[in-house]
């Protein structure tokens, strides 16, 4: 995939972050915004008690149409009622004021503690600074929405005349199972709103609908789409791959920057008998505690790779021929452990990323899904999460 | 529940540890037996790649007789094909002929690690020694039966004339879905085995099925019982409150010695509309890493109960219902954040047990699950469980 060396925006696309006060320190209130009104499209997480912002999201994307993104981080207005859908619509009310435009073209997004009210005075008061602010390079808004980040997350790349440009944040509550985390998109290529629909669904369904750092999901998850259109048209056909080479490097590095990940897991199994089962046993391999300690501890125990394969107890799961491999090196062939050179393996575990592949044989459907190890650097940060 | 302050054996049952040479040190071979056949039950793992003992187990149990198990600790005989279940076999036949006992009678159990070859030589030259050894403290055979277990779990209780003992262990893998870990139930009481199975299936699923140390599904989970008879008959209606007792107990015993665990997390779910609902959203509490870093830390993050609760798909969930309580202080009410004294709920998740309670409001039924927090040593433990 052609991506730039460094991301940058399509036409007509920008970005500013600043700090309004809901942090200690540190930028906390980020837009970005298109000088024209963009087809948008949009997926949101599937928990049942979404954030405020989720909940007016969804009504603002039927129309098809968005113009600007601002995003709050600290505070993540949900678990807040009536209240705190009132206050996401006077966050979105705010930007659009600042900005000049329609607040119907306005999407919101909060993340960080739940069940807090959001501080929407001083959203409000850090508008105008916000819009003054707004520049040309996208990693100036990627940081500005990180919460337990470690590094900002933008990429960029060409489909045809047009550019294409993603940025995101997450790194622990990430289970994703309808789109992930906070995830824009932005590109100047022409598409209607129904195109944008159906290839974002069909790109985040293969890409972060399969990447979980830690089983639990977010009520704040949101993935959206604009499409500005001044690079002209681009065939679905063109950018559907360009928006899934994108969204793949996304999901690596999100997954990468799990909270205290040390490596990327990545999980292949191909063999399965259909494509719900290969997406299941995907899962239960990067989502099994054993198998992420095995992994930070880059010990070969690879008993615990048939474990968390056998654990799928509705898939087409038949001892006697599963087989699996560490980094390329084959330790299991017929459900049994095979001979190799530990020490070898040791090595390649402590490599970045880390890959496992398992071969179910019983069918010809394959899955990916992506994580990260679990170490002592999860346990710290979410010890103590909400007072620090 | 009337526990004896020492657990000790009904009568006719006798148990030995020894060390047979399968660990470098410590007792590895354990024995239960009954001076006389019994009627018996077991329920075993439902993970698709179960061990030979499992595959084996399945076949004895069918005849609803049993009068010894032999259980050697440190290779759990998984993933080793048909010469696994030969050599399981041979463990059976060589406690069987050591005892002078129909080898049908004699179920056989592992654990450990997965994917390499039973020692069974060293098995049948400790069994000679290992029978001459029987006595009457069950805790020689917990203490015998254990991995990563911190100390020897048995607990016993009069039943009417007769007495009921469990054996278990079991403190990492834990995510049981039809029987656990292993757990082996002796009684004196007279009951037939079909009776003995059906109060054990049920019993099963209100305990040990509801215990999750971290949600992966062992291959050697095996829960049975054996009822030689000898005080005389009990009524199933006197004896099913009784093993409920027992195994609420035992459950919750596993549950604190979950790897690395400081304290035993019990959560309740009422309000929910069925069943099946109550124990889905139950688990998902007590499996949520962050719900699980957040006892262990004794941060009263309580959005992080409102994600948990969210993200059951699944379920009847309104958001405006919820309300939830950590160790009797409420801290969500109709689905949003409850004004309280966080120093108070601090000093509380200290507590060892951790209750959270968790209303739906919608409906009636009620569920009960066990697991424990998540920390550095749960970590520790399994980054190295292989090589150490």
């Amino acid at each position: 995939m052609p991506f730039h060396d460094t991301p940058r925006f399509p036409r007509g696309f920008r970005c500013a972050a600043v700090h309004c006060g809901i942090k200690a320190e540190g930028r906390d209130l980020s837009l970005f915004a298109s000088e024209t009104p963009a087809a948008a499209a949009a997926v949101f997480t599937r928990n049942k008690v979404p954030g405020a912002p989720v909940v007016v999201g969804r009504e603002l994307i039927r129309a098809g149409r968005l113009q600007a993104v601002v995003v709050n981080s600290r505070v993540s207005n949900v678990g807040t009622g009536e209240d705190g859908v009132a206050r996401a619509r006077r966050m979105g009310e705010a930007a659009a004021g600042a900005l000049g435009v329609d607040p119907a073209l306005v999407l919101m997004s909060s993340t960080g503690v739940i069940g807090v009210p959001l501080p929407i005075d001083k959203i409000e008061s850090g508008l105008p600074t916000l819009v003054a602010a707004l520049q040309d390079d996208p990693l100036v808004g990627a940081a500005g929405i990180m919460t337990t980040d470690t590094f900002p997350k933008a990429v960029s790349m060409s489909v045809g005349n047009a550019t294409l440009t993603v940025v995101a944040k997450g790194s622990g509550m990430i289970e994703p199972n309808m789109a992930t985390m906070l995830v824009f998109t932005f590109t100047d290529a022409d598409l209607d709103p129904i195109t944008l629909d159906t290839v974002l669904r069909e790109v985040v369904d293969d890409t972060f609908n399969m990447l979980s750092v830690d089983t639990d999901t977010s009520t704040s998850d949101t993935c959206a789409i604009l499409a500005n259109g001044l690079a002209g048209p681009v065939a679905a056909a063109e950018f559907r791959p360009a928006l899934l080479g994108a969204f793949t490097r996304m999901t690596e590095l999100l997954a990468r920057d799990g909270e205290g990940a040390t490596t990327l897991l990545r999980v292949t199994v191909t063999g399965a008998a259909d494509r719900r089962e290969a997406r299941i046993v995907a899962k239960s391999l990067v989502n099994s505690p054993l198998v992420k300690t095995m992994v930070f501890g880059g010990d070969p125990n690879v008993g615990r790779i048939l474990m968390a394969v056998g654990k799928c107890f509705d898939c087409s799961v038949v001892p006697g021929r599963i087989a699996a491999s560490i980094c390329g090196v084959p330790v299991l062939v017929e459900g049994q452990r095979e001979a190799f050179d530990e020490g070898a393996v040791r090595e390649l575990l402590r490599r970045d990323p880390v890959d496992l592949e398992v071969d179910l044989g019983v069918g010809d459907v394959r899955a990916r899904a992506w994580g990260c190890d679990l170490s002592h650097g999860y346990v710290d940060e979410n010890a103590a999460y909400y007072s620090s």
